[in-house]
C-alpha cells in the first residue's frame, strides 16, 4: 500500500474539564501515543475559544514525547507545567532508538552551533557530530550517520519508516488552521456523531481515500463539537460518525482520536 | 443488527508499570470507557501472574463506575485504594440516568433488607421503594418503577438499551477464567501483534461474527502477550492482529481494548 499523510487536528478545549496537572499530561499523552501507533505525520493544535497558554501546553507535551529520551533535558527548560512529563508513556517508534548509534543509521541531533565546517550536532552519542552543511541551530533535526570514528560526521537524512510527528501549533480557530495547512490536504474529514454512520457510507470513504495522498482528520471538542464548529460544510470533503452506535452519550476527544485512527487504520490496510 | 453479547478479557497486569494511584484509577476508567462506548456486557479480569490485590483493585473501579452515581457512596466504603475515584469520568449510558425518576423508567437499585411485603430497594429517589419479591439484600440490581405516588413500587427488570457492563473477577489464570464463563462464548477471539493482520482475514473474522451470538475478545499485558499466554490454540477460535502496521513498538493494554472495540464495532454494524 502507498503510505498515505495523515493529519489529526485537535481542539485546545481537550484539557477543559481537566485540572490536574498530571491527568492533563496523561491525557495528551494518550493523543501522543496514538498518533504514534497509528502513523499520524502531523498534530495540529487549533484554538477553540481557549486560551493560549492550552494551546502551548498540549503542543509542548506533545513535542516532549516525540523528541528522542537523549534530547530531551536540552531541548526543554524544566518548567512548572512539564513536571510530570515523567509519567508520559514512551513512544517506542523507530525514531526513538534504544541501540547505541553506529554507521548508516538515523538519528534525530539537536543542532548546536555553526562552525568554518558546517554544523555540530548532538545526536546522543559520546561526542558530537559534525554535518558539513549550515543549519539553523538549535533545531532537532533527522540525520544519517556517515562515519562513526574518531570522528562522526552525518547529513540530514530521513529514513522510510515512520519518524514521529510534527507539531503544527496554530494558535487560530479551525477554519484558519486548515487555511495554513501545507502542504495543503487531498481530503479532508470531520468526525462528529451527529454525522452519517461510517458503516453506512463506507465505499464512498474507501474510494475517497484511495484517491488521497494527504488525509486529514478533523476532531471537536468538549464544548465545541466539530458539528457546531463548521456551520458551512464547504471545507469538509466528508463529515462522519466513526463510532456508530454508541453506548455512552458522549465520546471524549482523546478516545475519539484513538477509535478513529484504528478504523481509518483498518481501511488503510485492507487494500 | 442482532445485538451481539460482547465479552472482554483484561489482565491484572494491565497496572504492573504504574505505581502512582491517580494513573492507575484512570487507567482502569479508560477500560472502563471503552466497554461502556462499546456496549460490552461483561469485563472478565484475570490474573497473569499479578497479586490478588491488583485483580480486586480493577474490579473494584470497574464496577464503581458501571454503579450509578446516586448508589455509590451506598455500595462502596471510602477506601484508601479508591481515593480518587472522583476523577474517573462518568460512563454518560442509559443506566445512569440524570433525569428524577418516574413511573415506568427503569432504574438500578440497592437492595436495602426484606419485609413482609417484599423487598426495600433504594432506586435514588426521595424515598425508599418496595419490590413485592423476596430478593437477596445489599445487591444493585434493576428494576422498573411500577407507580411512582405516596409509594413507590418496583419489579426487576430491564430495559432494551445497553445497561451497562457485568465485572467478573476470576483471580485466576487465562485458561481457568475461560472455563468459568456462563453462558459460554460462541466465538473467542485473541488478539496480538504476533497474529495475523485482520485486513488479511476480514471476510473470515467477518462471517465468525455472523454466526456468533457471544463474542469475547481476549487481551495480553504488559508482560504477559497474549500469545504467550495461549501456547495450545484450541481454546481460541481466531487470533488477529487488531492494529496492523502499528507505528510503535508495542500497543498498551488500554490502548488495544479502545482501539479493538473500535474495529469490531465497525464490522459488527456493516451488517
Amino acid at each position: 500500500m502507498e503510505q498515505k499523510h495523515l493529519s489529526i487536528f485537535i481542539p485546545a478545549s481537550i484539557l477543559a474539564e481537566t485540572k490536574d496537572l498530571k491527568l492533563r499530561t496523561y491525557k495528551v499523552g494518550l493523543i501522543g501515543r496514538s498518533a504514534a501507533i497509528f502513523k499520524v505525520d502531523r498534530i495540529v493544535v487549533y484554538n477553540d475559544h481557549s486560551d493560549k497558554e492550552e494551546v502551548k501546553f498540549i503542543s509542548d507535551v506533545l513535542t516532549y514525547m516525540n523528541t528522542p529520551q537523549y534530547l530531551r533535558k536540552k531541548v526543554f527548560p524544566i518548567t512548572k507545567e512539564l513536571r510530570y512529563a515523567g509519567i508520559l508513556p514512551p513512544l517506542r517508534t523507530p525514531h526513538h532508538p534504544t541501540e547505541k548509534v553506529g554507521e548508516g543509521d538515523y538519528r534525530q541531533g539537536l543542532t548546536i552551533k555553526r562552525t568554518k565546517k558546517g554544523t555540530i550536532v548532538d545526536i546522543g552519542a559520546d561526542k558530537l557530530a559534525l554535518c558539513r552543511e549550515k543549519l539553523t541551530v538549535n533545531k532537532v533535526m533527522s540525520f544519517r550517520v556517515l562515519k562513526f570514528g574518531k570522528e562522526i560526521t552525518i547529513e540530514p537524512d530521513k529514513p522510510e519508516v515512520y519518524w514521529g510527528y510534527k507539531i503544527l501549533s496554530t494558535y487560530k480557530n479551525l477554519y484558519e488552521s486548515i487555511e495554513m495547512l501545507k502542504p495543503k490536504s487531498d481530503l479532508i474529514i470531520g468526525t462528529s456523531k451527529y454525522a452519517e454512520p461510517i458503516t453506512f457510507i463506507l465505499d464512498e470513504v474507501k474510494d475517497s481515500l484511495k484517491g488521497s495522498k494527504r488525509v486529514t482528520i478533523l476532531f471537536g471538542g468538549p464544548y465545541s463539537g466539530l458539528h457546531d464548529l463548521i456551520d458551512q460544510r464547504e471545507i469538509l470533503d466528508l463529515e462522519v460518525n466513526t463510532v456508530p452506535s454508541q453506548g455512552t452519550k458522549t465520546v471524549r476527544t482523546e478516545e475519539a482520536v484513538l477509535a478513529t485512527l484504528s478504523v481509518f487504520n483498518l481501511l488503510l490496510n485492507a487494500e
